[in-house]
């Protein structure tokens, strides 16, 4: 079986929820549907969870609460009514209501928005409703409970054939609601298809699928097909714009592959995301290209550095004693180089300086700024020769000069530092070399 | 000035000291010259040095010490001969025969080869005889002491005009003889230079300089014409049959530049030594290529790694605590790797391995074995686009597959893993990618 989790916009209204519908009924494996509040329907329109923000707002700063809250009821009573249902959901807007001016939590308040929406299309497929609050736990601190959740969330649906949970959201011991961060519906959706053992959690939303690199970059990217939750890690981790790491633990744990799919285009097979690489996988390309401005090195000098016991670890010590998490540490032979964010060096650089001094008496100590990294990330380049050819090669006939190069410590990704300033061309060189792109200039 | 050290080679007879007297009068500033013992004359015949290790050996256990004594006395008084000087050898030897039936010690005994030819080849040049003793200095611990040295060969070439001093010893405090490690002749003459303020430390031998490769795997290799010390210093941690470490402190210190030459080949200008970067470096070809097979890579993988505090400073410490050097830390998102000499490592993996995990608690960890190292040396690499890319398309077409990259710590060296089975391979394809080289196959 399948666990669905669709976004807002795939949600946002009677037509839109009438094309999930047949994405739905079209595979019998779809047994549990997890939706988002309805967002956006068009370019300026607000989502409902923002309404929500704003009616709690209203309500506690004597704003236009009514006004707002017409608009989020207007907003499912049409809904309701385009699609023929009969649930009473004016019954549940004044439930709503009256626990707001009774002083109910925010996150109970912005919560509403899927719980709601899954009222109406749980009527509508003819699924079971099941509210989140009853399956999704949090302790009284409002931290995330995966095994309560996971063992009560799988029991409740062993009684339901088909079901639908609103995602965002679960409740703490005292039965009051508690919200995952925001977007947690692809949390929710992750949390459900661990409980369900379901064979694959398909995101639904209004993309394609992830993209090889930055569109703002790369005109028109190719869309991943397939990826590991490795690779997405790295280009993840390097600032591409993926899933929330929470909403990719739980199917991580459970080796359940995601499927990114485009809601208004189904028949596209969109992004699967695996738990291993598989037998096609030595294929030579690469998955997709990420990176991100903002690093420093500080190269570090001292004559037969190699031959002191304890070199790196002291300086190692300088870092963990202000607090500072580095990237990279590439190393010749009377040479260190630590490569750092900016972020976590601000304001601590002079106290770093003096302790690596104090720690490592080196013989000269250098700093340089406005280094880009960029990851070429590609299980396909194990065991592939050329690959570090190719990519040299595209960045070489771009004019881009390298400042680092890291690979070694995983088989499928090569970290090479620009430029800032050459951060863009570098970036589509790579993707041009790899992809053939001649849309990409 | 200049001070000029000849090798043993270059002094292993009569003939060999003419061509040295032809290259010393053609340069009036070849003021101090520091001689090694006379060398092999042909293949399979024996340097002085090891005739003098082999009579003390003799004397000691009662072997055929005369045989022996009568080989080098002839030699010496061959080369007085031929060279029609005056000096009574046969007295000094007489007396070093007897110094060592009497118990001299063998550092005394086997710098007499330096000794006696320094005294001939002073005569010679008409240049004044120094005995080393008098101006090199060690401690009783038997220390060289640089500041003492220094202080007093000043001094003492102050009063000379032009001078011999023998290479390879000089004196403890109690006057006797102490001896650098074999051929250290180069030491010698780098003190010497220092000492004297030389312009240039002109290191004359039978080679025609530096190669850019190993020669037992690059055929005739290129002459390295120019090198820095730093880059002297990257090739030979890496591998390449350079000069002894301690024979380029004290020049590197004083910033004096070393030329190697060849006796044979007077004409060409051999390697020159230099302490730093010139204005003509940027020309993006390579200085040399070194390498070394016997490494092994531990990758050790854990989700969110980067954003663990310290995480670096573990792994450092579980080496340091196994008294283990390291000689690179290649790190991607989720993953480290250490790579280690076997040698580093031999006997100690297996506690490495639960230190890694005691202190580090790893998701898991491998461990990889063959790996091969690879330095790509140039200054001409700054900030010159298209190294990285000749570097790996040479590797690519040659079907050398990567295993580990690690650039930017110093401006001046690629440094490249691969399957020690690939080593050969790739040295060449290297080198022929810089150097042209249709003799490299």
């Amino acid at each position: 079986m399948k666990v669905c989790k669709f976004g807002g916009s795939s949600l946002a209204n009677a037509d839109q929820i009438k094309k999930v519908k047949r994405i739905i009924e079209s595979d019998e494996r779809r047994k549990v549907i997890v939706p988002s509040a309805p967002g956006k329907r068009f370019d300026g329109d607000i989502k409902i969870t923002d309404l929500l923000y704003s009616f709690q707002d209203a309500v506690r700063n004597n704003g236009d609460h009514e006004g707002i809250f017409e608009q989020i009821a207007g907003r499912y009573i049409e809904i309701r009514d385009e699609l023929g249902l009969k649930t009473e959901i004016e019954k549940y807007l004044e439930k709503i209501k009256k626990d707001v001016y009774s002083g109910a939590c925010e996150d109970y308040t912005v919560s509403r928005g899927e719980y709601l929406n899954g009222l109406l299309i749980a009527e509508y497929l003819g699924y079971e409703f099941i509210d989140a609050a009853d399956v999704v736990f949090f302790d009284a601190a409002g931290a995330y409970e995966p095994d309560k959740t996971r063992i009560i969330m799988r029991e409740r649906l062993k009684t339901a054939e088909r079901a639908v949970i609103p995602g965002f959201y679960g409740s703490k011991p005292d039965g009051t609601i508690k919200t995952f961060s925001r977007g947690g519906s692809d949390i929710s959706g992750a949390i459900a298809a661990r409980a369900a053992r379901a064979e694959v959690y398909e995101n639904w939303t209004d993309v394609p699928g992830f993209l090889m690199a930055d569109p703002k970059i790369v005109k028109n990217p190719k869309i991943i097909k397939k990826i590991t939750y490795k690779e997405l890690r790295e280009l993840s981790y390097m600032g591409a714009n993926v899933m929330h790491e929470d909403a990719i633990f739980p199917v991580f744990q459970a080796k359940i592959p995601i499927n990114i799919r485009n809601t208004n285009d189904p028949e596209s097979p969109g992004t699967m995301i695996v738990p291993h690489f598989g037998d096609d996988d030595g294929d030579g390309t690469i998955t997709g290209i990420a990176g991100k401005k903002g690093f420093i090195v500080i190269a570090i000098e001292k004559s037969n550095m190699n031959a002191e016991l304890g070199f790196g670890r002291r300086v190692m010590s300088a870092l963990e004693k202000n607090n500072i998490r580095f990237e990279h540490m590439p190393s010749g032979i009377d040479t260190l180089g630590v490569v750092l964010s900016n972020v976590e060096i601000e304001g601590k650089q002079s106290q770093l300086i003096d302790d690596i001094y104090a720690f490592c008496q080196p013989d000269s100590l250098e700093i340089f700024t406005g280094l880009a990294l960029i990851a070429t990330v590609g299980r396909g380049m194990r065991k592939r020769i050329g690959v570090a050819a190719k990519l040299f090669g595209a960045l070489a006939e771009s004019g881009v000069n390298i400042r680092m190069i890291d690979q070694g410590s995983s088989e499928m990704n090569i970290i090479t530092g620009v430029d800032e300033k050459d951060f863009e061309t570098a970036i589509r060189a790579v993707y041009n070399a790899f992809c053939g792109g001649e849309n990409a200039k």
